[in-house]
């Protein structure tokens, strides 16, 4: 078997590269380690950035996010039991979108079946080869039967825990890393958001995050301590503690029902470099991971794969010197993002030895946010995907 | 003896709060624990907000401020060998003063002997009494003569080490403090100044700053261990660490020569809140130290005086709430102060235990504040003393 582009995992982001390959003509092979069912019952991320809106429109699969995503224009952050708002027009004249990630994968493997894609899933044993020459090949098992891929590149969009970054050899790549010494509690229910907007709330007993992924279902957090067990809290212990942690005025318009999923989150940044090793490229989760404040994972993403496809349209049509660029373009993205995410989490949470002087300087942060003009300015620009 | 004012401190801060008092007609008595000699020989910030500047006038001591000091238009940034500017007046139509505190003192003690101010010095063993109730008294010793003041009200302006904040009773004020685990290593020479504008340079050595005094004096410093010793550093072990550490163009400029004066400051932020108990009204290091990164002391402490003259002023002029408005009205400035101030120093400094991920933040920082004009305009509003 043989192709030009195989592209491991069968996420967002490795559909999405398929896509925006086979539009250009390149041939891919998407190889995905669990069921398609299994990677859509997935809950993750929903707010999209509008670069990010604009490549699933040029990639073809924007028609349901168009018709059924909800397009915000600005956000609320909250401190003291108060809330303030960003207004994202009138900061940077830009948006975002609100639609799950689960849809766009729905979206994605649509329009991929639709073009006769070859994604085979439940690929078991995936294993790399041949990565720093010119014709590295992929191996895997499925149904207990061994099957081999030659490809001109292989394109690594399988998560964190992949293999794909894990087949460049330790001294071929760097990582950075920081681990955050607590998690997020999250539910989704059948209910109405509390607002129209996200809040991301600052209070003295953690971080809360009131979000959601249409006009009934409810996403909503809280901050726990990285050991805290799901199975600690009721639906009726989150909500109290929801309700708690909003701001007031927020608060008061609270409308609560069961869970349909409840889950613990770690909040962990990492960057691996580069994100290229001989015909081996990486993109998204597979080369880095933002903590969630700010919403950039799936975003950064979609970033990756846009570029990647531009770039490895390129490397088809001739450019010998296209692969050089993927790395350091898709770096400077990628800090970029990390940079604001690890600022908004060390603004909105509680840290395990915070002291009364850095809870000061929490809200003169926040204060400061509220009244300059520029501070939201930067914010918005940063939040909705503008990258200076 | 009594006196309206009674004013604990005759550094900048406290001589200030005596002629803007005295200009308003309120009588004062300025007591220091130091000789006048000992006062302007200490070598402190150089750096004025525009506020600053204009208090300064209004003060009446403008003139050879505004005669020998000099205006600057914008700062430079620097990070791995690289400069960039932020220009003030194109970010926020502002500039700072260059024009050193030893000098504003000097000038302050002129027009207050020109005033006929009493300016006690030498005043040794000086304790606040009654500061609860309307009658707050003063007493000290002079040369082996015991002395009483009473007064209307107690302004604390001795700054960090004074006894001021320490009349406060611990159970009515709250502290909030961070350490910093470095010092700055700095030197005095008459040599002219490598750059024209100050130049903030973060590297992998450690933070490095080219300042000055004027055009003759140069004033320079590097970041080194909290215990780390003056002994140990030679003229030309410093001048070696600080061209190493400086922007590569810079450095290649610079002149080098004896220094006049060698020293090392820890880096500390603290807050003391409330900034008023009774009749006893605190002002600039007396109840808050910022680190030196950004030169807010002494802009602070300006700040300070110039708001607790217009409260006193009110005050004995009959507004009975008027001293209840001047901690919270001071405080928002030193938190905005302590906050930029804060930042700045954790964007610019190696700390310890720093880890090669930070390392990467400080860099993507540094050059999102570069390409970003709206960061570029929150930094030049806050260096230059805009609230917001």
């Amino acid at each position: 078997m043989r192709t030009q582009a195989a592209i491991i995992g069968g996420g967002p982001a490795g559909l999405l590269l398929s896509q925006l390959l086979m539009k250009a003509g390149v041939s891919t092979v998407v190889l995905e380690r669990r069921s398609r069912d299994h990677v859509l019952s997935r809950i993750r991320a929903g707010v999209l950035e509008w670069g990010s809106v604009e490549a699933l429109r040029r990639a073809g699969v924007g028609g349901r996010m168009d018709a059924e995503g909800e397009v915000h224009h600005g956000v609320a952050l909250g401190h003291t039991n108060h809330q303030f708002r960003i207004d994202f027009t009138e900061r940077c004249d830009r948006a975002v979108m609100v639609y799950g990630q689960t849809e766009i994968t729905k979206d994605l493997y649509a329009a991929q079946d639709a073009m006769g894609a070859t994604i085979i899933d439940e690929a078991e044993d995936v294993a790399l080869h041949d990565l720093d020459g010119t014709a590295p090949r992929v191996t895997w098992r499925k149904d207990g039967v061994a099957h081999e891929l030659t490809a001109d590149i292989v394109a690594g969009c399988d998560g964190f825990h992949g293999i794909a970054r894990q087949s460049i050899p330790a001294g071929k790549r760097t990582e950075f890393e920081r681990v955050f010494p607590f998690g997020w509690l999250g539910i989704l229910s059948e209910t109405p958001p509390v607002s129209h907007e996200l809040i991301y709330s600052n209070h003295e007993r953690g971080f809360a995050l009131a979000s959601m992924r249409n006009p009934h279902l409810s996403r909503y957090y809280v901050q726990v301590p990285a050991d805290e067990r799901v199975e600690n809290w009721s639906d009726e212990a989150f909500w109290d503690e929801l309700r708690r942690r909003l701001p007031h005025d927020a608060a008061d318009g609270l409308v609560t029902g069961p869970s349909i999923e409840k889950s613990i989150a770690l909040l962990r940044a990492f960057v691996c470099e580069p994100m290229r090793w001989g015909r081996l490229l990486l993109a998204g989760d597979a080369a880095h991971i933002v903590p969630p404040t700010g919403a950039k994972g799936l975003n950064l993403a979609i970033g990756d794969v846009a570029l990647l496809a531009e770039v490895l349209t390129a490397h088809f049509a001739g450019d010998a010197a296209a692969l050089d660029t993927y790395s350091d373009r898709a770096l400077e993205r990628v800090w970029s993002a990390i940079r604001f995410s690890v600022s908004m989490t060390n603004l909105l949470h509680r840290f395990p030895d915070q002291t009364a002087f850095e809870q000061r300087l929490q809200e003169a942060e926040l204060a400061h946010i509220e009244r300059s003009a520029s501070a939201q300015t930067t914010f918005a620009r940063n939040y909705t995907g503008l990258l200076t």
